[in-house]
């Protein structure tokens, strides 16, 4: 069994001037891993209409799922719904189902459901919601593609909520190994252990921390024999290592 | 005069797969940012040959500048030169400068020079060698497109080098102000401001913190006088805001 694919876009002007560090594609890659679907690319691009098009239409057509964060709250910069549907040539426009949630949501706090918030309502033709229990307004989504929140804590909710309804593959296992050498002596080893497990992706980071200077051995998969097989045979190349 | 544009390339299946969160990225952004560059796009892709050489590709023909991370050390998964040498379609070759290079830090530190760690002087066909003050293996430019490390502290150094030779435009200026209002309060008046000064980027970033909720409003733009002139009008607009 293959595992499913995936592409992030992550939409904002904070994240490129620098302003804002971003933390969901992280989170995301993450809890996709965890799932068993595999990121494969990510993408951060600016609040911009066509912008925003032309990387939805390349990324959902070249991935089996596509997430996006940011551009969905009340303020003019907030465009991203709007180019979703572009990219879909569908229509948008306020949905009851979305007001109505709203609607509540405000008359609870005492605040106005104006023309602003309203446009959180906004939803492409054909598509479905995905709840926030954190501020209400809702994400959505259309086709393979789930558009959700820039806010960290609400993206990290509406992920919670979407995934558990997307059909995940195998988890993608990984293991490691810290060896107090440098990358340029595991080097050689490492590369015939990774011709032996071709089904395998080896990887090394080498860490410079408080002193200690290394070399972080990472094992990743979808088969846990083959996985152990490949640690055990590591364990034998470096036996000073730790797992 | 406009600013020159800029994208990045983050090259690594660590960061996709959620073991490493990527700071390269955020760090890179600040300071184009700084410098008068802007950054257009990022993209975060696998260690994969196909996939770097194609993305290189595209981002160096619609961008001024090409900045890359990851994927110059010794080991089998380092394969960010021989991709960007593929990329320009020139040859890459151990370089003797770049041999000396390494041949004087592993001397002075003992180590041995061996085939893996020789592969970090693998050098496309007339690149410029970006110097790397922290672990000597070096990075490079080949035309427009600059190849760093991943370790963050490498590719800080690297880009405090590179960054001078850079010609930038007027730096890209920012200034905020914080007001105890949702978004959504805030969205009509600042979206008419917004069309008044249509020569700047005006953003909201709502916040919740420590109880407190209100938003950040952000203004950005290079002529110093007109961003002042949209202060005034802001803080006119939301006199209880703090700037």
């Amino acid at each position: 069994m293959t595992n499913p694919t995936a592409a992030m876009l992550v939409i904002g002007d904070e994240i490129l001037s620098g302003r804002t560090r971003d933390s969901n594609m992280h989170h995301l890659a993450g809890e996709l891993t965890r799932h068993g679907i595999i990121l494969q690319e990510a993408r951060m691009i600016a609040d911009d209409h066509e912008t925003i098009v032309a990387a939805v239409n390349t990324l959902r057509g070249t991935h089996d799922h596509l997430f996006t964060s940011g551009g969905i709250g009340p303020t003019h910069d907030d465009i991203t719904a709007d180019a979703i549907a572009a990219a879909f040539g569908v229509t948008i426009d306020i949905r009851d189902d979305a007001r109505a949630l709203l609607a509540t949501h405000y008359a609870r706090s005492g605040q106005e459901l104006n023309a602003a918030r309203l446009r959180m309502a906004r939803i492409p033709e054909g598509a479905r919601l995905i709840e926030n229990p954190v501020s209400t307004a809702p994400g959505f989504s259309l086709g393979n593609t789930h558009v959700m929140a820039g806010v960290p804590n609400v993206f990290q909710a509406m992920l919670a909520g979407l995934l558990p309804n997307l059909t995940g593959g195998a988890p993608l296992l990984s293991q490691s190994l810290r060896v107090e050498r440098g990358e340029g002596d595991v080097a050689a080893p490492l590369g015939a252990l990774a011709q032996e497990f071709p089904d395998l992706s080896f990887g090394s980071y080498p860490f410079n921390r408080n002193g200690a200077h290394g070399t972080n051995l990472v094992v990743r998969g979808t088969d846990a024999p083959r996985l152990e097989a490949a640690m055990l045979a590591l364990c034998a190349l470096f036996p000073d290592g730790m797992t």
